[in-house]
């Protein structure tokens, strides 16, 4: 099932059920008003929307309607918590290669997490308004996950379970921030604006059995306007997404809705595949040639982050993303 | 005007007005249904919101009914964001001696946030569940404001302008966890399990002139276990509202609902006006002696914490609660 959420002039939209190939869709303000409303009764509208789908994938259903994905917000445009991890261990070894940080203790046995704004997330096609070029503005790519509600405690064996909703983010970065951020221990606010994601949220059973070890494995596809950046796979992160459940339901709650990231996407074989964001590829010029020559992102350049399935069909939607100066 | 949200059974509560001397209180749902929908449409709900205290104030309002505060959750059971200082300088200070900590550069210049979870928020009676002794629980008094919506680039100057309600907070922390954490620079996720807020949260003018320079500029009363564990003053916060709102909006819209907390209140005397966190008083043992005496908090515990106006009446009613073991 495919899920995604019409900008209708509300802070919330409207939930609406895409059809699998995303050409069309149907309405299912019927059985939830909001995605975040049907994940808080997760188990009373899943029922409705999975039957509502197989009328979206066979062309009937009440309402249906040709996608125009650029109708789109964020599934979620704006939920209770967000909270991204950085999963990839080769993602974390270039950052600290390009920033000079010194290694990260237990990095390997305990998975990194930090905590982004939730209140307002951005439409996979929406421009991203930043306030300067000179704060080094970098894409990432990740994979994100949508849960229900979590209790305290919940164990890795059991955290797959509140694994609603799989989608993919653009969690952009301020490069010249971050590391200062980063050095206080406090995390980061002014290095990290509004997340963006995917046109559809989608359950883990459309991805079949790419999905396997709370690991979506499948290759990451990046364009930084128009060329190629990188592919890496989903298959090489560090922590499952059930460990970085578990890692944020130690102490806590966590209410339906709240959305967990893998982390920017990277590979050991990141000369092959690539990378990414651009401080990576940094990393990987000064590791080479002692130089970064890779510029951070200007006003105007675009971004696209998709995914695909075995028979090629995009599976979540592209973001693509233009960032531009904030009025 | 003194608002706060009553538990009705569902996630968001119901809106009440409370009388000043937080004895009486009148429904508000037919202005706004919750505080979180009041702060979204504050210009429209807030006079309407000020004419009811008024009638509450002088006895006469529809519905009016006797406030008993242990039916109270937190003015807002969840929230879409919470953002907290460590604005007070002193703290800061204790806390490098206590956990050995390197000088974090900057931190007179620019004030540090760290983001917190906002999906699951404490009533100010309510008990706190939390996983082990073993992780070091310390309790900690803070102020926090409420903010409506904070365009992305508001500068200092306009920053109060956005400062709807001011409450009282305990960012509960978890001290064994919290270094090693704060040691990835990714900030707390384990370490800062559920905070709790004062009964009810009030407009600024109900602060009179102890509201000035962005600060609160009253003594905090913190009681751990019933007995005195200090009194410092909001006075001396490092960087005003105005400053931590402003940063926390340099590269992001802040919607409404956000919370802005202080961080720990402490001051320079502290020798004589004790801390509002055991940490601290860890950290002054250590100075004094090489050793750290105190011990943090076990299950069964209870912390208070208060601020009287002039005439000695409770402004935000007590936060008192008890420290449990999750279940």
């Amino acid at each position: 099932m495919k899920l995604a959420t019409l900008r209708d002039g509300t802070r919330d939209g409207r939930l609406i059920v895409v059809s699998r190939d995303l050409k069309r869709a149907a309405p299912a303000d019927g059985i939830a008003p909001t995605l975040l409303a049907a994940l808080e009764g997760w188990s009373a509208a899943s029922g409705a929307l999975v039957r509502l789908s197989e009328g979206v994938n066979a062309g009937r259903a009440p309402g249906l309607f040709d996608l125009d994905v650029r109708r789109l917000c964020a599934p979620l445009p704006r939920t209770w918590q967000w909270l991204d991890g950085s999963a990839f261990h080769s993602h974390g070894d270039l950052m600290q290669q390009v920033f000079r940080l010194a290694p990260i203790e237990g990095k390997l046995t305990r998975p990194l997490m930090y905590q982004g704004g939730s209140d307002d997330l951005l439409g996979a096609c929406d421009d991203m308004p930043l306030p300067s070029e000179n704060d080094g503005i970098d894409f990432e790519a990740e994979i994100a996950v949508v849960l229900d509600r979590v209790p305290m405690g919940t164990p890795p064996s059991r955290a797959l379970e509140h694994v609603r909703l799989i989608m993919l983010a653009n969690d952009a970065s301020l490069r010249v921030l971050a590391p200062v951020e980063m050095k206080t221990g406090f995390g980061w606010v002014q290095a990290k604006p509004s997340t963006a994601f995917s046109p559809v949220a989608v359950t883990p059973d459309e991805l079949g059995p790419a999905w396997r070890d709370g690991r979506v494995c499948l290759p990451l596809h990046v364009h930084w306007n128009e060329r190629e950046f990188g592919h890496p796979s989903g298959a090489e992160m560090g922590f499952g997404f059930h460990e970085l459940v578990a890692h944020a339901a130690y102490s806590r709650n966590l209410s339906a809705g709240t959305i967990i990231g893998s982390g920017t996407v990277s590979n050991e074989t990141y000369r092959t595949v690539g990378s990414a964001c651009i401080a990576e590829r940094r990393g990987i010029e000064l590791v080479d040639t002692g130089r970064s020559v890779t510029e951070y992102m200007k006003f105007g350049d675009r971004v696209r982050i998709e995914m695909f399935d075995a028979s090629g069909q995009s599976i979540f939607g592209a973001i693509d993303q233009k960032i531009v100066r904030a009025s």
